[in-house]
């Protein structure tokens, strides 16, 4: 399928656009047995949007990835300044981006034939890292992530043309249903939600504290939410969550003692590079969403 | 046991006071086949701090009481402007305080034999109302409670002498595990956890809306809740949570689609009327804590 001369879908328009039929496949290829992921996986991943493999990585591996992103989260001043978004009525740390640029250990993680090979297979593609990036959500006044669908900022923000890539979120703590979980609407990647209202420039540095555009019509969550259902993501430390880019998802405030942190990378197709945002902002920076292609060492 | 000549349990001092053990027993007699509770649950109330008591009222009555509670929402101005606190950042209606007073509706819920009954069985005396309450958390942006102690506040602001209340919500919306059901730490009722800090005078009004004071070190309930583990309770409308005065509980923010409302219940032992508070503070306003014992006609 070309996706080059298909017109943009409609989002942060001045009026009130409909949700549309999602038009690109979720998994670009038939399941066969030696796929990297089993068919019940595989189905899941397709009809609700995302799949948790559950303790994917062992414990000493959850160790290793765990020291290092207290290393960058402990020593902020070391990585660029840019990469580092701090909680709105805080100064602690709340989100660091473009690990794998950053970090010998994150890169590694990301070049790995575990994930990339699977997003590779989702995708039929070749891959590259649209954006990675490290969160911790702190105990007792973590800040929610309100209800969103990523490749809708993508599109609307960076020019991201299709629906062809795939997310990939590694648990770095034992997420229960009290430290704010991802909470995902299961079936939503397969209608294209539109946001209301033009999209201010330069608001990103705003938006990565706290979402103030690119959020969908809550009439239509609603609708969305009963129809579907709410599946709060419950899984122990080391366990993965593959979600397609338009999954519709949030998480609320922790509140517990329990901080909650995790590695999250975007792997998209490489013949679903980057062109212009549709909505005439400028580009958002290359760590937010890389335009020049890095290939991953094989 | 008389609790008129034991000094007060230490909190809100200058210093760091440590937590101490429970001096009251949970239940005040010892279960019997004509409780008006099940051994098993009268075991888990008295252990746990709470228990749930699972679609006790039928959708019927879920109907009538909704109704009643939307009906006492919508024309606030119709209330006692004090009993009607809002969210701090919006102008909605987050709580109605003393709804037995407001609402025939919710003054028969309290003087019927099924809750009054279980009240007087479990504090083995005659209660009356100490606070009664709507909690409305709307969907998409309703706010966190932060962990606390009623009996804590209760003790502090009001001259609560001891723990002998029980607090019973009666949920009437599903509490799911995304909509920011109650969570509790079970078996923390058994320990009294200080607060550090003077109270302010009328600070109430404030803290009605966002808690400053009167919330627990944060070591203490890392340790507690580490020990004990947290559980969110996830009941359908209609259910019915009992639970003690001291048990340490909390509830996340609310941006799902879906808001959440409870009639909450505080029936106090009439030998536990409250005295001055310890603390030197002028005692709150009637419709948060009462000091007149209205009996509940029988």
């Amino acid at each position: 399928m070309s996706t080059a001369a298909v017109a943009p879908y409609r989002t942060r328009t001045r009026g009130r656009e409909a949700t549309t039929p999602r038009r690109e496949p979720v998994v670009w290829r038939s399941w066969r047995p030696e796929a990297p992921i089993a068919r019940e996986e595989e189905w899941h991943f397709r009809e609700q949007g995302f799949v948790v493999l559950h303790e994917l990585f062992g414990s000493e591996e959850v160790v290793r990835l765990k020291a290092e992103a207290d290393r960058l989260r402990e020593a902020p001043d070391a990585l660029e300044a840019d990469t580092v978004i701090r909680e709105p009525e805080s100064d602690s740390v709340r989100s660091i981006f473009a690990v794998h640029h950053q970090s010998p250990v994150f890169a590694a993680l990301c070049a790995g034939t575990l994930l990339r090979g699977l997003a590779q297979w989702l995708l039929d593609d070749a891959v590259y890292i649209h954006q990675s990036r490290l969160n911790y959500k702190p105990g007792f006044d973590g800040r929610p992530f309100h209800w969103h669908s990523d490749f809708e900022t993508w599109h609307a923000e960076d020019g991201m043309p299709a629906m062809r890539a795939v997310s990939i979120s590694i648990l770095l703590d034992d997420n229960t249903a009290c430290n704010g979980p991802l909470m995902v609407i299961p079936g939503s990647h397969l209608s294209f939600v539109p946001c209301v209202g033009e999209t201010p420039d330069r608001h990103f540095r705003q938006s990565l504290k706290e979402q103030r555009y690119g959020v969908p019509d809550p009439d239509v969550l609603g609708a969305l939410a009963r129809a579907h259902g709410i599946v709060p993501i419950v899984a122990a430390a080391g366990s993965v969550i593959v979600f397609d880019c338009n999954l519709l998802h949030a998480s609320s405030g922790n509140i517990s003692p329990f901080p909650r942190s995790n590695v999250f990378l975007v792997y998209n197709a490489t013949s679903n590079r980057l062109s212009m945002p549709a909505g005439g902002t400028p580009p958002r920076p290359e760590f937010l969403a890389a335009r020049r292609i890095v290939s991953i060492p094989q």
